[in-house]
């Protein structure tokens, strides 16, 4: 009796443009064979810093691109990476606070995809719009730093969900500086079970292998 | 033969909602002589402790309230101040990533304002998204500090364009960071000629009193 039903379709949930554009830019990473980070972080956290140490150690081994988001045109940060013969594209928001998925798709577009394995794509600073905007990225990556305050993960806990890791930078400010390190992860492990919290400092190359190793293992798995 | 003129209304430029609760904001906070302070800066630059170190030093001399602006229902900030018996609103703004002049107008509606003479509001920790948004303020300040780095006015000019105050926080870590501060308030001078910068310190108290005589000079002025 069931020989004329119909098959209903499932009107499955509609992306919004932004998810969508993200989706697209994800597969064609992968398709390439490339992994992308997202690094996300509060102004003057280390994000540039943390990019610039990470092609200092891999550079050798693997071909690195990188995407840099600025709210204005100045180009201080993509002359760092520039300055290290790395293929790197700004994207000026225009004062927006974050990048989505059709700016990064401008920066791919104007990158030789063929020729990077690992694309860092480095965010406006801003601890809190980052977090609701997909950009195509296979790893989400916030920078905290020691100065900033043990009780961030608390405050904005927006951008602190769903990561893939978290690099607590200088690390060699704690003797000067109040920071209780547990209450820190408790804040980040409770948004992220599990996750992967790297103690460094860029300034001082502390911590440093342990984030490298990381990179490589993700770059094997993907 | 100009008799039968008729008076031609100029059509203003029709301010924004957001504008215009701002005016409406000002005006009220104005006539009840009330001097308010807008406080913006990146996430953990020291907003909340410079206002603690505000009312320890003025609350004998002033009647002070806060409003307290958080992305998070989280109480962190407003319980220090509440703890130093001065009255706080928090608004939370439920994951905006700033404050607007509707937000304000509540929290104005929540204090006694015939008990206070300087408002100070703490508005969200971010370094783009509050430019935009007038709250009813006197007064703009930012909230800078020395391990963000030196180039954040070159970075988010926006935000530190038209301030009345720059207070550059945290100077007791200058030994263990490079910054440099000529080329800091370079960049603070272009967007904003010959404004007040403050160099102190709200650990150690350096440079508190000078801030604390220019806020004293603000409330006199007003």
């Amino acid at each position: 009796m069931n020989s004329n039903k119909q098959t209903i379709p499932i009107v499955q949930k509609i992306l919004s443009v932004n998810d969508d554009l993200a989706s697209r830019n994800k597969n064609l990473l992968s398709e390439k064979g490339i992994l992308a980070l997202n690094i996300m972080a509060s102004p003057g956290s280390g994000k540039t810093s943390l990019i610039l140490r990470t092609i200092e150690s891999l550079a050798g081994r693997i071909k690195i691109g990188v995407i840099e988001g600025d709210t204005a045109p100045v180009t201080i940060d993509a002359d760092k990476i520039s300055n290290l013969n790395i293929p790197v594209v700004q994207i000026n928001t225009g004062g927006e606070c974050h990048l989505d998925a059709s700016m990064v798709r401008k920066g791919m577009d104007a990158l030789d995809l063929s020729n990077i394995e690992l694309l860092i794509i480095e965010n406006v600073g801003n601890l809190v719009c980052p977090a609701a905007f997909r950009l195509g990225e296979h790893k989400n990556i916030v920078v905290s730093s020691i100065p900033e305050g043990d009780d961030k993960p608390y405050k904005y806990p927006n951008i602190y969900r769903g990561l893939d890791a978290l690099v607590l930078n200088k690390v060699d400010l704690l003797p000067y500086v109040e920071f209780d390190i547990e209450y820190f992860k408790a804040g980040i492990s409770a948004l992220n079970p599990g996750v992967e919290i790297f103690e460094l400092s860029c300034k001082t190359g502390t911590g440093l292998d342990h984030w490298k190793e990381w990179i490589l293992q993700q770059i094997e798995a993907d």
